[in-house]
């Protein structure tokens, strides 16, 4: 992509509005705008991390065997007055009337409809389990939106729901997603805590949030420093170990009851980026999703939810992932993944060799953005480091004289001056 | 995918609300589901479509130039006010108040909001042309939905935006769009027709509708019949002579003006499938989206939006790709391009070729539905006739006793015996 016929309005100054250094580089790298409180636009360079968040999140549920759907965001009032939740959920929910004053609501979740899905199709134990999953928006007012798209109102959310014959088969489906959920986030260069915690609004037995530690997360957290020393890259997790290892939000941590010794327990702020529910027959009961079992009898299914923050996602890996410059993007989520700076657009050798390097990764398929802008040096270099390309190869005259150009890595700063050849076999390796 | 791990609710029956064919086989083929009046549920095979069909609107904008962005679902009333619509949209618009008492409403189109974009970001000519697109759901509270997809009330849109320093600017950008639309429809196995039309709330002085011919249409239309020879897959067209060729839907068309011979007219019914608009200045003045031109004189910019119904497009698709067997799809957006079936699960050599055959086909990275279920034979052939993916395979006793598969090409019927290296040269040639 050629900077000059991009979209990228980059700002010197972080408007006042954000507080914290993710909503600030956010802002500051155009990659998003603010429409109303909580509801942001996503402008070209933040849509594509945002894609690239969501098809991460969409191979993972994939290869833990979940299937795709995708629910309306406007629902119907009738089936949350069943389950109850019309009246129980609170103001975060965003009610409306139809024209024709038939009362609906911008789903927060959607429990209750894909409930309504399994139980009009799905009849026999012989279908189970099922995970049925989707990437939506949803809406949730919150009183105090904030921190960009990390505590937004609007956020896309990738949401899954698990049906069993049993609380065993239920228990080996949230087991899936826990590992899942542990993937997901290590290919993008996160390291979340499963931590247990209170089912809130969605309800059930058992409940885990994976946290991000980060200074400016909105939880207090505590765990067990065992979790210091887990290689979560591994192929292999022991699940068992990881749930049996104290990790807690200050909302269920209590200090008397905390098995775990105090020099061993660590303490911070955690960004929430994932949670996961199971809650047996919460929903089924009230709505009737049965299937009949081996014996002929009518079995309740058992059921579960997993949440995962994907718009959100993107600002805790800016949390994770930044320097006094700017943004210091993973490789997996990169907008691009090279930034090409010709240094002097009014130089024809220096043009023809960026022209060529273009071309060449471009058909390679290397994501590429140009920058063939007529500006100064320091404003190019400035735009490349906050928005945090992982490779930046800059094309300058005194470097094509001898035939070289300089690869710059963006996360540890060295430098490298290679002839083209050189760079192209390092790039394309 | 493994049908038995898969979830295909196809129905005997089409629920007796369906009224059109496209409507009954989506239903049939468990592509959607009803959760109110004009809202649907995307089920696996039908969420499938529906992303084959955006991706190559994506790929197409992308290849003319225009650059995706996100925008939210839920805007604030204010910008709406400042264009004046606020007032002027009907009752289409789902107005809704949020927590605090502030207008909101769901965006049943994106012009204020994009012309907001950029009028923060853009501030000179040297920035421009500009289109900005993106993909994203829309509500309109159509007071009788109907037809399924066709016409629903929560629907996915691609809504492109143009920004040009002139009227002359403004004209290329639209007969790019005008182009890029003709190859979209051209891609997925629909011949659109572009029609003169009216501009509605949008606006402007100019507007084309892009309307396929089919009996179930919603609007009538008349055309000349020149439009019937012009080959639309042709890598040139020419734009001119086609937007010279009359084409009007019945609220233009007026038989005292028409410029063709009756001999030469031809009528029918049309489904809308895209419409594009010129309208200059409607939304830059009163907005005041203003770039300081080469002379430094403020300019309002010249606009243009454009759309493109995605969701309705898989029920177009299928009004135009169906037999008395159920949907025929094109290869370009057909859920699985090929259909597997083991005649008999319970057979070692028919599970072993039918096992080796998925295997293999799967790691050339063709989509494949392997139907694997314990079922009678006429159930399985139905259901793949029924979802229309272009190749069916046969693994029976008899072919395999032979060392034979049978390949069915869903389009004409056509059945060949052939040996399993065969098969595969064919289907990965």
């Amino acid at each position: 992509m050629r900077l000059t016929r991009y979209f990228l309005p980059v700002l010197k100054e972080a408007p006042a509005e954000a507080e914290i250094v993710s909503h600030r580089l956010m802002l500051r790298a155009g990659m998003i705008q603010q429409l109303a409180a909580g509801i942001y636009n996503w402008l070209p360079l933040g849509f594509r991390v945002l894609k690239k968040v969501e098809r991460i999140v969409r191979e993972e549920m994939d290869r833990a065997g979940a299937i795709e759907i995708l629910m309306p965001t406007i629902q119907p009032a009738d089936l949350w007055i069943e389950s109850g939740r019309w009246d129980a959920y609170g103001p975060e929910m965003l009610r409306v009337l139809d024209r024709h004053e038939r009362r609906m609501l911008y789903g927060p979740t959607n429990e209750e409809n894909v409930t309504d899905i399994f139980r009009r199709h799905v009849k026999s134990y012989r279908q189970l389990p099922l995970n049925l999953y989707q990437i939506q928006w949803k809406f949730r007012d919150e009183i105090r939106p904030r921190f960009g798209v990390m505590r937004g109102r609007e956020f896309l959310m990738k949401d899954a729901y698990s049906f069993d014959l049993d609380a065993e088969g239920a228990r080996r489906s949230y087991d899936t997603m826990f590992v899942a959920y542990l993937r997901t986030f290590r290919r993008m260069g996160l390291t979340a805590i499963p931590m247990q915690a209170e089912s809130g609004p969605i309800g059930g037995t058992m409940s885990h949030e994976f946290q991000i530690l980060a200074k400016t997360g909105e939880s207090h957290v505590f765990y067990d420093q065992a979790f210091e020393e887990i290689d979560f890259s591994a192929a292999e997790l022991d699940i068992e170990k990881l749930k049996s290892l104290y990790a807690a939000t200050d909302d269920k941590h209590d200090p008397a009851r905390c098995p775990v010794p105090p020099e061993r327990l660590r303490t911070g702020r955690g960004i929430e980026v994932g949670h996961i529910f199971y809650f047996g027959t919460k929903y089924s009961k009230p709505m009737r999703a049965t299937v009949t079992g081996p014996d002929d009898r009518e079995i309740e299914v058992e059921m579960g939810s997993y949440g995962i923050g994907v718009s959100r996602l993107v600002g805790a890996i800016i949390e994770a992932h930044h320097d006094e410059h700017g943004i210091v993007w993973p490789e997996s989520v990169a907008p691009f993944r090279v930034g090409l700076v010709n240094l002097r657009p009014d130089d024809p050798s220096c043009t023809a060799m960026a022209e060529e390097l273009y071309a060449r990764l471009c058909n390679a398929g290397v994501e590429v953005l140009y920058d063939d802008r007529d500006e100064r040096a320091g404003v190019k270099f400035a735009t490349m480091d906050l928005i945090g390309l992982p490779f930046q190869i800059t094309v300058g005259p005194r470097g094509v004289k001898e035939g070289k150009v300089e690869l710059k890595e963006r996360k540890s700063g060295a430098r490298t001056d290679l002839d083209p050849e050189a760079l192209l076999a390092r790039l394309l390796a």
